[in-house]
């Protein structure tokens, strides 16, 4: 197994991604199943800062994607960018799996151009874990999409159901599907379709959601369209920092106190992102991990891990078969 | 002035309501501008423990639409449950404004039917105020049209404006459109659509704005289709609920620090939607106040705060002179 890791990816590369790295190789991986792609001339230096030298294959790719170039016309006109070679070493089958936190339009672009969607995926999604009571539970589609139709959603149940099985360890993952109401009949004709669609299939439905409910666990996959899930998820980011920033500025008033620091630690890490290993694009021909923007090396070093999951477990076969045994799939 | 209240609204109703009048009134609110509307069996018991009998007048409701039945088929056949009789008594000219925390399907239908859409209005929309680091922002739609069309994001645009300035005394409130991605041509058909013309419009449009940072305080007016704002407020109440969990759990296994306690009571009464007065339903004829169900006796003092505002502002007259004076609204 090899996995392809962007060097240039997120707003902290090259170093965090390097600093991942050493963190994942400390936590017992490998040397040998990662590449690191990236400008050789920014990564020689870091790597013998961090010893890796002549322990990391490096793979050269002179140019970068900025974090906010329109992803359509990067990956046309940079095609030495980390994400364009990173890709392409996966296709020509150099390596089974892609983690990059840079760029997430540029990734999802060149995963869809470079490696293509598997023949029975319409559109590909964005699966997010989110914390939960028990656990994560992975929200599709984020943003990869935001021309949804209900075919997408039966599409997004089956494959994050292979995902939470893979990932999570989630035994028949419960599905739900995220609605502005609990009640048949409520919602609009995108998901009273979608409704129809996963009723009649053989993921493990269990009808509607609400918001409020996510976080309960009461399902371990939550479908919805990929406006809203973009939406949802940046709002829970702006809403979690606004909660810790105002938790602290209450305790700022106070002598400081360990005991009050640890247990504010405890309760926030569980809203770390960091802690959830990424966000794996599911429906291309190959795994591919995307990162958050501000990715440290501790979610780098959890993004591989996850990707070493989701490619042991072999979920993109998985998902494969789920479609092409027309297990409730509906004809696209 | 006068202000209809729903006496039978809202999951510990009609209790809390009774008492929450009486928290008004000890507030300085003068009992002559209430009316009080709901099952008098009930109510009167109720008055005479907090000592409001022959202090509040009572209208008698014999019906009562519960939180869980579907609106429309309840409005037809309660013609006699506490909202309908209520609204009924604006429409008649008894009141200038209705509060409830009842059914929000229940009362948002009621106010079509009964009290009608202003004659320039497409599609009335519900606005929730929500907590940012620059004071209260308010947010519209959040579910009463979940058929949404760019002429009715510029309308919600126009008719928050005039809330934001009404209720929270904003000069010239700032707009952001809900999207994305803050770039240009970001978005579906609907969002560029949408941003054409509040760009055309004479409210003080911002252009689009990512969820992360609405509780930055960016802008004043967040505009957005219903299913998504009513799904990132059903996230947001969710989220927040699990992260006052996870805080608290946290300190649980701490011995009991009143210092402590206090400091988290500050921090999370920020985001008490008891604090904000409910939220409006704009673009119908009169103010009607709608609140969460779980309403305590402080958010329906709040809420008839809220709908003492609106009136005293005439936020409807004013909103119907910005819509009729084509400021910036298209034909619809």
């Amino acid at each position: 197994m090899k996995i392809v890791v962007d060097a240039m990816g997120g707003d902290h590369a090259p170093r965090v991604v390097v600093e991942g790295v050493a963190l994942a190789l400390q936590h017992g991986l490998d040397p040998a199943t990662l590449i690191l792609v990236g400008r050789s001339e920014a990564l020689t230096p870091l790597l013998e800062e961090f010893k890796l030298e002549r322990r990391l294959e490096v793979l050269h790719a002179a140019q970068v994607i900025e974090m906010h170039e329109s992803p359509a016309a990067a990956i046309r006109s940079k095609t030495s960018a980390s994400i364009v070679v990173g890709m392409k070493a996966v296709k020509e089958g150099k390596a089974s799996g892609f983690v990059s936190a840079g760029n997430t339009g540029a990734v999802v672009s060149a995963a869809q151009l470079i490696l293509g969607r598997l023949p029975t995926v319409s559109r590909p999604g964005i699966a997010v874990p989110v914390p939960t009571r028990e656990g994560p539970c992975t929200v599709i589609d984020v943003g990869a999409n935001i021309y949804c139709k209900p075919i997408h959603m039966l599409q997004y149940a089956i494959m994050a159901s292979e995902y939470a099985k893979g990932n999570f360890g989630r035994v028949d993952p419960a599905v739900g599907l995220l609605n502005i109401g609990a009640e048949e009949g409520k919602g609009n004709p995108l998901i009273l379709e979608a409704h129809e669609l996963l009723q009649a299939s053989r993921t493990n439905y269990k009808g509607f959601i609400e918001g409020q409910d996510i976080m309960s666990g009461a399902v371990d996959v939550v479908v919805c369209e990929g406006f809203v899930g973009n939406v949802i998820l940046k709002v829970a980011e702006g809403l979690a920092t606004f909660v810790a920033e105002q938790v602290h500025a209450a305790f700022a008033a106070q002598p400081p106190n360990p005991a009050v620091k640890s247990a504010l630690a405890v309760a926030f890490s569980q809203l770390d992102y960091a802690e959830y290993g990424g966000a794996p694009l599911l429906g291309v021909t190959a795994p591919v991990l995307i990162g958050h923007g501000r990715s440290s090396a501790h979610a780098i070093m959890n993004m591989i891990k996850t990707a070493t999951n989701v490619i042991r477990y072999d979920v993109t076969r998985r998902i494969t078969d789920q479609l092409a045994s027309g297990s409730g799939a509906a004809p696209a």
